[in-house]
């Protein structure tokens, strides 16, 4: 296979190219906070307790033969172990790490070991006295295992590490191949993955097979190929609806965006206009319709699924940490293929308020749903029992379906890679954090320094730290929520929400500085989201805040009404009303008695809570008089 | 065992006594109709479906010894046949049908066959090849469906039908009192319903172990016996908290509602004052709390559980039909307890307004779920395809877990018991219809007639037809809702919500005549209920009503705002606006360009709606300036 450059996404063509993990680097703030969390916590953490509940002893189970009498854990947690390498791989590409490289090796060697000569490689299924191979599409996750195998392989292979990775993804990605070829196993997977997996094993390798065998997958789906589901029918893994006619996305959130994340790869790959401007019209209108103001998708518990338009209620808000994470996939290819830099914003949204929410503060228990609204306080496991999916506003070190941890992980360690593109005319910068960025143009490489306290405030300096003869473009994101931007430095002017074009010859040491306006801002849903008609929240910059009963141990959450507007003065308040507790008095209320007790808000990062202790909180208030 | 009267359910002591079905019978109205719906389709579709899908010839398999090649359905198919059993006994006491009578001794027959000689009879255990007896005591169902075999053989026996089933139920109850002794297996059923059954046993043939028996499983309950589970750990099946120390119904809601059942039942029957408060403490803050307009319970569709307080989604109630009845089941009990008549309004409300609800004009489809919006209208399912679990809002002629129809089938077969009570003082009338009633005093026989329109009015005219020497007392039952409420003819009086007790000498031919309040009204919620904050619902009656699109096809109802008081006019209808369409805006709503709409809404009863092809329907609406 060819040797490649450390790139999370690496799509062949687009209206912008990403940058490798050398090209752009987070070099301090919130970012770089979270992956030294990543990297000393969150994935020695997974590794430990990948060995602990004996996942990757299943591997070695399957190389002695003894599956059988020894298999713990659910069919899928092959994948977990594959999620942690590909989070390897891009971290020790951005620190080098020899112990991460050395573990690499070994969970290298045991995959190999345990691969079956032609190819296919699970420990849940084929072996002697285990279930027979994709004998269970609809819930097998075979090809769900095997595509996290495939991403692994190429982080690894585009970050230099081989260890006979090449050979293991290249086997077991002929097996699918040959195995789900037309005019043979013409079935899809219950769960994608294996789409968006192959495509990229198509631009690490040049293997056109690979592309075409994610084209039908892509194209077999949605006509009922699999059987009914109690979630929803088939909408569950949607495959009620040809892709190219579906609207919206429906069904399993995780499902139902990964496979839209492999529906991008495939028609920007096969330049298949039609394919790509139906998962864009897709994630639009689920953007518009069906996402929470955090950046989660997912408003079912059962099923683990998107709602109709508007369904978002905020207490049961389920929004899975892998869906946001999910959804960043789809955008980020969205941008890159169409340079809207909209889907910048849904990035930025959700990085900060679902995946920097998942790990707690010491990075070792994680959200699995990122609710947004906790009424009661969650309670403590028993000690010593393992959480099978825990929905009390808590964090858990561990899962019975662990997939958010290990996602976290690999999302976190690729970061660098998301701040910012190249095309002909330069540079754009979509993420604002402390960082070193550079681009090759075709006349030279160009090179930049951000310096910032984003999010912390709205100032962003730019600093050109390399350049080339002729003018070239700095295009910097002004975010849909800033109302009042302005530019100052090298290039003055203000700025509307989109993207701030600047073109000149630039010289080394030229500085612009972007003015974001970071204020603290109330926000409204769209009347038509029942569950928080007559609310609103506060939003700072890209975060979201909420109240937290440890902040005001001693108000009712449930009784508050805010008044006014949110006001700074170290951390963001706002002034409030606790309303008198109503009667009893089902079905109908009553006139409540007494008066309503003035009190003063106290806001903190939604990111951030959970993180001292149970709590009850709040993102969506009411305002005092709906 | 001692023959016994058709009473649905018969507590040995508690304020009120219930009457038996030859002293209280529905006589025409909308009850009458209901139960001549079920006689006609309900029992005779459930009966064909049990056959058709082959779960009566499970039975069959049983005797032939072919359950580990034949067997068909899920776990729990046995409670079907035997809660059908139950609905056909109470249904041909309460009108003789020789071919009810027929079927009853067909099917007794063919359990006698089935049964094991020591007692044990379940098709989906203990059979060679199949998985042992009480294996799974988490989810094997084993003793809630002894529990319906127990219930259909009390129906049988107090309404004089026999052919075996004493013995078959004397052997089923013995067996578990055997098998759960303490001492021996001290375990509990994940799915209560053994409890009252055995209960309802123990009224039936006075043997203590039964009770003693059902009193060991309250109180192993909440204990944590049984394993974890990912629906809200061991809440799901209430064996989280003792039963004694619990404050409010959590979890699955049939089972915790099953379980309060029976927890007044052994309350009742052992004198147990502490138990009996520890339910109605924890039934009474359930309603207030955790309950729909409609009377249903059950919030969450993930565990069809109680969600959290004030956590009652209109678009995502569950709702399920059958918590409905068991709704039913346990505010029958506590009124025949404790004589207070808010039980009754509770029964009233939940009859008209989910068991109502559940069977289609014809008879032959059903809700299990009772939603309070529906955004999108349903679509009808593959042609000879089976519906799992349906929950578009559109009903289905049967399910994979299809415990409503028959339970429906039971409820409406019995309804004729829960008209209304005696006392050593008189008469208490709960439910208003066309109706005969009847009760023994120690004077001797006391019998009125009751004639009246409702629900369609609220005149209530109640004649006596048979009396005796000296003065007692005829309570009628006035609503909570009721705001203004008088009496007229042999007594004149206004009365308050509760019961207005009428004491006198009474004279066969005296006639009263109550006045309810039954014009349209507004409700509004807790203030606590974010899903319908702003919102208003219309009632009228005993009855909720809701606006269904097919009754105003070229309205948006998720645009709709109310304005102003309904009006009747025919049907009940009401001012209302529809508001442009936001511009797409997603994160924050935008402003609305256009003007809003007038229209006039009608309104039509919630148990009626899904009778005319696929709609999409609110209850609650949004008032304008919200």
């Amino acid at each position: 296979m060819p040797t490649s450059r450390a790139v999370p996404v690496h799509p062949r063509r687009g209206r912008l190219q990403p940058l490798a993990l050398d090209q752009a680097a987070v070099t301090g703030g919130f970012w770089a906070h979270m992956q030294q969390l990543n990297r000393d916590a969150v994935i020695p953490h997974c590794d430990e307790s990948l060995e602990k509940v004996g996942w990757i002893g299943n591997v070695r189970a399957a190389i002695e033969g003894t599956l059988a009498t020894e298999r713990v854990g659910r069919l899928f947690t092959d994948s977990e172990i594959y999620k942690l390498m590909e989070g390897m791989a891009w971290e020790q590409a951005r620190t080098s790490s020899p112990e991460l490289r050395e573990r690499l090796t070994e969970l290298t060697t045991l995959l190999a070991a345990a691969q079956a000569d032609d190819g296919y490689l699970n420990t849940f299924y084929g072996y002697d006295g285990g279930p027979a191979r994709y004998s269970d599409l609809e819930w097998g996750h075979e090809l769900y295992c095997a595509g996290h195998l495939l991403q692994a392989a190429v982080a690894m292979l585009r970050t230099g590490v081989d260890d006979g990775m090449a050979k293991i993804a290249g086997a077991v990605a002929d097996h699918v191949c040959a195995e789900f070829a037309d005019g043979a196993r013409e079935g899809i997977c219950g769960h994608p993955e294996i789409e968006t997996a192959l495509v990229e094993m198509f631009r690490l390798t040049g293997e056109e097979k690979y592309l075409e065998q994610a084209r039908s997958f892509v194209e077999r789906r949605g006509r009922r190929s699999l059987g009914d589901t109690m979630y929803g029918g088939r909408d569950y893994y949607q495959d009620n609806v040809p892709v190219r006619e579906a609207d919206v996305l429906v069904g399993h959130s995780v499902r139902a965006l990964y496979l839209t994340a492999g529906v991008v790869d495939v028609a920007v790959e096969t330049g298949d206009e039609e394919l790509l401007t139906a998962a864009k019209r897709q994630y639009d209108r689920t953007l518009e319709r069906r996402t929470y103001l955090h950046g989660g998708m997912g408003s079912y518990h059962h099923g683990e699924a998107f709602g109709a338009d508007f369904e978002l209620p905020a207490d049961r808000a389920y929004a899975e940490t892998c869906a946001g994470i999910a959804s960043i996939m789809v955008a980020w290819r969205l941008l890159l293929a169409t340079g809207e830099e909209r889907y910048a914003d849904v990035i930025e949204r959700t990085l900060h308020n679902v995946v920097a929410a998942c790990p707690s503060e010491d990075g070792r228990e994680f959200f699995y749903v990122n609710t947004l609204h906790r009424r009661t306080p969650g309670v403590d496991p028993e000690p010593g029992v393992p959480s099978l999916r825990r929905t009390d506003g808590r964090r858990a070190s561990w899962f019975t379906t662990s997939c958010c941890p290990t996602n976290a992980a690999r999302t976190l360690s690729s970061l660098g890679g998301y701040l910012a593109t190249s095309d002909e005319t330069g540079l754009q910068i979509h993420l604002y954090a402390p960082s070193t960025l550079s681009a090759e143009l075709s006349t030279g490489r160009i090179a930049v320094e951000v310096d910032t306290e984003y999010p912390a405030n709205g100032s962003v300096r730019v600093r050109v730290r390399e350049t080339v003869a002729g003018p070239w473009t700095l295009s910097l994101r002004v975010p849909g929520w800033s109302g009042s931007t302005s530019i100052t430095g090298a290039v003055e002017t203000s700025a509307d929400p989109g993207r701030a074009d600047l073109t000149r010859e630039w010289a080394v040491g030229d500085e612009v500085e972007l003015h974001l306006d970071c204020s603290p801002r109330l926000v409204r849903a769209d009347p038509r989201v029942d569950a928080v008609r007559g609310c609103v929240a506060v939003e700072q910059g890209p975060l979201l805040l909420c109240v937290e009963s440890v902040d005001q141990p001693d108000v009712d959450l449930d009784l508050v009404e805010v008044l006014g507007e949110p006001a700074v003065g170290g951390s963001v308040r706002m002034a409030a009303r606790v309303r008198p507790e109503p009667s009893a008095s089902w079905p109908t209320a009553d006139a409540c008695d007494g008066q309503a007790v003035p009190v003063t808000l106290e806001f903190t990062p939604y990111y951030a809570w959970a993180n001292r202790g149970p709590s009850t909180m709040r993102v969506w208030l009411p305002v005092a008089g709906s």
